[in-house]
């Protein structure tokens, strides 16, 4: 167990997501002791997360354990558990139960979804950043194809067999799809007194087009290839409230709806406002060329949680290229810092962008060329797989897709984690 | 939609276990209207149940949608709810949220864990009965390996270390052979601090042997096995309390624990009290001969929920076989009183039973031989696969089975649920 054998410097990472997972690899085979913290035991592939909250994919597909993926890297351990703060003066971590200290610190603790300012919605619409997520959103839109079998009012029926998908950027597009896919292809054959294929998928975006960061042209093949599965795009519309009964529009009806999904908006990890550096709107910290923060070289941020605008343009979108190219590149000026040079700064080389609509449907821009439809949903597919951590999830994914391809079918229709009822014994 | 059409007798199934379920599909061919009640959406698949516990299987492997698997049967529907009691006066289930009548009725609601008056025990040791459980069960394990990891008492590490398996019947056995699997193999290479493969684990049971229902030759083998892979087996021990930190043995030591399993036990369902007939010491309705209850031809009861002892010996035991048997019956009775004939006495066909204990080790007891270690074990495979419901779930569970035997590994090692800490945001 090298890492107690020698008293080496300790570089603690904040957080096992694509940015900090990287970072950890980097520092592979420098002289260095690695401590990986996260609150939960898992690394997970968010790309394919909307899959299983879709019942295509099962936890397990799309996540791994942090310490198993590590577990050869000798100079790393793992520690499960919650930071909550960073005191950059005594180069401590303080978590919820102990301290860290830290000789380089990298940040690396994401982002959550955003309400701007209306928290009180989350219970209504739900988000999608975890496996929890996931797991609710499976259960909701499930158990709403299910009071609609049961229910004898008419108007009950509607809210249930409706679908609003609030944010029209990958996540939300990816959600309406696969939302309308089920109810017109899955599960068309499984219900005796409602037809699922009369399921309304409603997709909203304050933005005057879906996939806003793609170009033009591409936005508006993804909202034909949208409107032909069946569901209303609907852009320029601005959620004014949202409750158990459905979402206001602004200036606009009232749309009834029992599954409300919410993809709109982040909000980074409040352990920024920590650091006492300045944050920007979506409490990103705003780092330095070099991704370190002003006053202190040793403490790097990256990912979601870091504001880095190339050259003073828009800052870079919160994608895993841009962390898993920032996890690494921290990792190369901690190893230039303790060989007694400069840290470097960084660059960002964009591979392109991608988002899948539904069934041989999709939309791609790789830089130098853009394409949609059949051939950019078998890139995805591909990108995806090849991108995946582990053999066993690579295959079981490959495996899951292949059958859902052929079948028409979605494996993972279960809903868990609440009883119909509330007393015990019963079938 | 063949249920809607015709005014034809209505059988109501409560329940979509391996009884209930073969009873719906008993009645495909038969010109009534069958109604599935189940509170959940899915079929278990509950023999392999500890394998979703022990991280080896996801939950979406070992389940299935009813109404999926029944989606091809016109006369039958799929209804998610939950019974709250039989009114056979006025041929009525009431549910929490409605009523269904019927002209037949098929009770199938199963059993849970008992704890034998001390229902306080459950929270501190969870049986395995649900999805639910097996994750709640996985979420404890896992997180007990963590908590030692991180721990710098060493009297809380060894509590973490320690796994109590409370009963040694067939699940019993399972449990504690792929605890003893997992830290000795599994996890090996995954920490830092400490050495899983110390980790202790204890079977307890009253009786004087694990696997009681097997001939004792085989309950030797399998202690001998057990023992082989770690696992310290404790027969004649009764537990006298259960609490947070640990297991009081009567008239013993208290053993220290942080994860205990409740094995021992069962209750039958309480809906069998509405039924207004006797019942035996576990809840259990205690049928005719033709499965049917006193004074009630029109209503059987199967599976778990029925005590029925042929030739007025010993009841025949909770097993698949005899639910999926005595479901058959049952509509086959339905069938012949609706042609006007008289309903039939049912004859239990005895295929066996074996019970496996990890790597390469099982026992079997086919009737006519009796087997145990790498023979046992691959006719336990075997057995399993060619039972699992739907082409998808046999091949996902053989692939990961291969992966995992290849690997020495267990693909779904994800603590969810509950987060680490109570803060939201970090990593």
């Amino acid at each position: 167990m090298k890492i107690h054998q020698r008293n080496l410097p300790r570089v603690v990472i904040i957080g096992g997501g694509f940015g900090g997972l990287e970072a950890a690899k980097a520092l592979g085979k420098v002289d260095v002791r690695v401590t990986l913290l996260d609150r939960n035991n898992h690394h997970l592939f968010q790309p394919l997360l909307y899959q299983v909250a879709t019942a295509a994919l099962s936890p397990a597909d799309i996540a791994e354990p942090l310490r198993h993926i590590l577990r050869k890297q000798e100079n790393a351990e793992v520690i499960l558990g919650e930071a909550e703060r960073i005191d950059v003066h005594r180069k401590k971590v303080v978590l919820t139960d102990g301290e860290l200290d830290y000789d380089f610190l990298i940040v690396a603790a994401g982002a959550r979804h955003s309400y701007f300012g209306h928290e009180e919605w989350e219970k209504f619409a739900p988000g999608l950043k975890s496996l929890d997520d996931a797991l609710e959103i499976r259960r909701r839109m499930l158990l709403a194809f299910e009071i609609a079998e049961r229910t004898e009012d008419d108007e009950e029926r509607r809210a249930a067999m409706t679908f609003v998908v609030v944010g029209a950027g990958p996540t939300g597009v990816e959600m309406a799809g696969a939302i309308a896919e089920i109810a017109r292809v899955t599960l068309v054959k499984d219900f005796r007194h409602i037809d699922p294929a009369q399921a309304r998928v409603v997709l909203l975006d304050f933005a005057p087009r879906v996939l806003q960061m793609l170009d033009p042209e591409l936005s508006e093949s993804a909202r034909r290839q949208l409107f032909d599965i069946g569901v209303e795009v609907r852009p320029l519309t601005l959620v004014e409230k949202v409750c158990a009964e459905g979402v206001q529009i602004k200036g606009g009806e009232k749309i009834a709806a029992r599954t409300i999904v919410w993809a709109a908006g982040n909000a980074a990890s409040p352990l920024g406002e920590s650091l006492g550096v300045p944050l920007d709107k979506q409490g990103r910290v705003i780092v330095r060329e070099d991704l370190s923060i002003p006053g202190h070289r040793e403490v790097f941020v990256i990912g979601d949680q870091a504001h880095f605008a190339p050259g003073g343009g828009t800052p870079l979108p919160g994608l895993s290229p841009v962390a898993m190219q920032q996890g690494r590149h921290a990792a190369r000026n901690i190893r230039a810092l303790l060989a007694g040079g400069w840290s470097d700064k960084f660059e960002y080389f964009d591979k392109g962008t991608m988002a899948t609509i539904g069934r041989n449907r999709a939309v791609a821009d790789a830089g130098f060329m853009r394409f949609s439809g059949l051939l950019a949903w078998l890139a995805w597919l591909f990108v995806h797989i090849i991108f995946l951590v582990g053999f066993r999830n690579k295959l079981l994914v490959l495996i899951n897709w292949t059958i859902a391809y052929v079948t028409y079918g979605r494996g993972a229709r279960l809903i868990t984690g609440r009883q119909w009822g509330t007393k015990g014994g019963e079938s």
